[in-house]
């Protein structure tokens, strides 16, 4: 299968973040194998699409719990902890692995049509997730949820998701869509030796292991005390090393984001769900500054509530200059950067996240028809960024390929009714409110 | 002419932010006559629409600068000074009045597709700018900007708009869609005494006056030595008593805040703009606990960028909760206010905001076939208003009617063709960017 996709701008994402003009992208059996201007583009032999917009990376959502699609605007002017435990985990309980897949493939939909091909997944229920990912045609890091609970013990989680990799490996489905990792929920809810004891099973497959740490001042007080803080928890339990996600890190001190930075750490700011649960604003230009590579998560829809990674980026450069005081502290490229390349670096994915010839062909195309683009597709690089990023967001996303398919054409998913997978959650929904 | 809208929700923007099932919004030349229950209406003879999805007032956006569509994304990494001086004030020197018109017509036609039916404009060149707005079919309260300039005094800038009033009366236009208002600058582009003579023409008209305040912590520093606060320096100027507006208010004290209380001021917040510009997070919940009257506003398209005021409620919530790290400190319900009663309220109006008997209908239809309403209609009130404010926003707007009239209708103008309103903006971009 070829492919040469041929638009006005090209933006690859690549570290200086460059806008590139009448250019083209080319696609060999579902990866990247040309990027750049038309006018040098190698001898082509394949279909080729003309757009006229911007083309750009899939969006990489590196912290999600998407399935909650399904409890979106439950208990939302709760502070985080009630929230959990008055709203989340009492129909957590109730949702069976079919309502998981439901979830799921809302959320994978509505990723889509917002240009976000791959989701970094904590959740349950591994099976009927992937499935949805599966039918869609998007692209997933499924962080199997392991925590210890009466009757299901973290062993019996952790012992699930090794025994799949073992028998499926790390990534599989077409255009490897499907990767698989290890998702200890916290240093509060799992003692340190069982976070030591998931660690090994993770660096012993290469595999991802992705935790939440510092989200709140109040949840790991008892942690804190004891290690001083959960980085150097972490590190006290030879937890880093491998590839480990830090997700939130809302509350980091200098000595943390050094630990951070010298072990790899990578990071997933969820700005939109730290607002809204109060939990405070992260660190972001001090990572970033430190050489953290510092990704965008929605975090679950219950919480954010839209799954729309374009107002992450918007929002982590809002946050980043009010916290600062600062209006250079974050710019328009700098949150696109953190939205696709740095999100895949802080999975530990270079497959992803870039156009860049070898990566896999996970493509966005963006209408200009819109008010945000108004000035001008010859407008300066810097103010086409600013439209793109504090203007027009996910808005106008037409297109979008993944691994080269075509799964979003017009604004709709190509592969799965979208009026059925919200009828799916809207059955699923009421069964919840009234059982 | 007599039209009644029947949806399976409306939120009337009552005070206690009601949620009515199976309603209908009843109009007769321009006015709503009835809001309340299908089952409970009165008899009704003219047309009826049902609709779908759910209907509210049209959005009230009280800080706005919208005929800088033409200068969108610019210098959008600066800080508010430097991005003044280095930006906006040289290229806002080329702008002809035509290039005002031009500018305000797309911004109209973007504001009414995000269901804002209504905004407070602080800028020049006023019949142009009104002009547009009578050309898209929205409303505005213009608020004639008053500086000092070499060449333009700002006594000639007042008499402008005292001659216009005194000729035109205050509101006019089909619906009276155009309130004319005094706009002086600020406290540290004007003199104390300057602002004591436009504040007295406007009050003795009964006009609006509205003024930037304490925007960002360096601007006002001179007034702070004398006065204490800006707010202090507009009482001792005999500024308050009439109907002021003071726009962004970031940085005020516990006794500027009782004194807004005291004069009935009203604050125009603009969370994004203030952000973006790293001028700080103002102290809306003290506000609002004072009795102040807060609206929101987008400011200009060049510092927010995209003239969607639902994004603001959201934003102001984020805002309110994460600078109290409180998650309780500004729910859906009042962030939804804040947008519409509260916006109108500030700007000293109670003939817009809120769909009820006796002011104008300017109303909004949220479709709802989208995942951000995929829980369902029958969700509890709570939950609903969490999915339009937090999740849905503004994606959704299909029809929007002002004083009855239907000016939006599947998403695009009845009215004025988008894609011209952008083509005009493009060639004025183009222009400024070239001469």
């Amino acid at each position: 299968m070829s492919l040469r996709l041929h638009a006005p701008v090209v933006l690859p994402c690549d570290p200086s973040c460059s806008v590139l003009r009448d250019a083209v992208v080319d696609v060999v059996d579902g990866r990247i194998t040309y990027v750049g201007g038309a006018a040098d583009a190698p001898a082509f032999d394949g279909e080729v699409r003309r757009l006229s917009g911007l083309l750009l990376p899939g969006l990489v959502n590196t912290h999600a719990h998407s399935p909650m699609t399904v409890l979106r605007g439950l208990g939302s002017d709760l502070p985080l902890l009630r929230w959990l435990k008055e709203q989340m985990w009492p129909n957590e309980a109730k949702m069976t692995a079919a309502d998981v897949g439901v979830g799921m493939l809302l959320g994978a939909v509505e990723m889509l049509r917002h240009g976000v091909t791959t989701s970094a997944e904590m959740y349950f229920h591994g099976p009927e997730l992937v499935s949805s990912i599966l039918a869609v045609g998007s692209r997933v890091v499924f962080g199997s949820a392991i925590l210890d609970l009466p009757g299901l013990s973290w062993q019996s989680m952790t012992s699930e998701i090794t025994t799949w990799i073992d028998a499926d490996g790390l990534r599989f489905g077409p255009g490897e869509r499907i990767e698989l990792a290890f998702g200890p929920h916290s240093a509060y809810t799992l003692t340190p030796s069982m976070l030591t004891a998931v660690a090994e099973e993770a660096r012993a497959r290469d595999a991802l292991l992705m935790v939440h740490v510092a989200e709140s001042p109040e949840e790991d007080i008892a942690q804190r005390a004891e290690y001083g803080s959960v980085p150097a928890l972490l590190k006290a339990s030879d937890v880093l090393g491998g590839r480990v996600l830090s997700a939130h890190s809302v509350h980091l001190s200098d000595d943390d984001i050094a630990l951070y930075a010298s072990y790899g750490v990578g990071v997933a700011h969820c700005p939109g769900s730290n607002a809204k649960l109060a939990s405070g604003i992260a660190r972001v230009p001090a990572l970033l500054q430190a050489g953290v590579n510092v990704g965008l998560g929605t975090d679950g829809p219950a919480s954010n509530d839209d799954l729309d990674l374009f107002e992450e980026a918007r929002l982590a450069a809002m946050f980043a200059r009010v916290s600062t005081m600062d209006a250079t502290a974050l710019g328009a490229a700098q949150a696109l950067l953190m939205a696709t390349r740095g999100g895949a670096a802080a999975l530990g994915r270079d497959d992803i996240g870039a156009l860049e010839a070898g990566r896999w062909a996970d493509v966005v195309h963006i209408d200009v028809d819109d008010p945000a683009f108004a000035t001008g597709l010859d407008a300066p690089d810097e103010q086409l960024l600013a439209n793109l990023v504090w203007a027009s967001g996910a808005r106008r996303v037409t297109d979008v390929w993944v691994a080269g398919d075509h799964v979003v054409a017009g604004g709709e998913s190509t592969r799965v009714d979208r009026r059925e997978a919200q009828a799916g959650v809207t059955a699923v929904a009421q069964r919840l409110r009234t059982t």
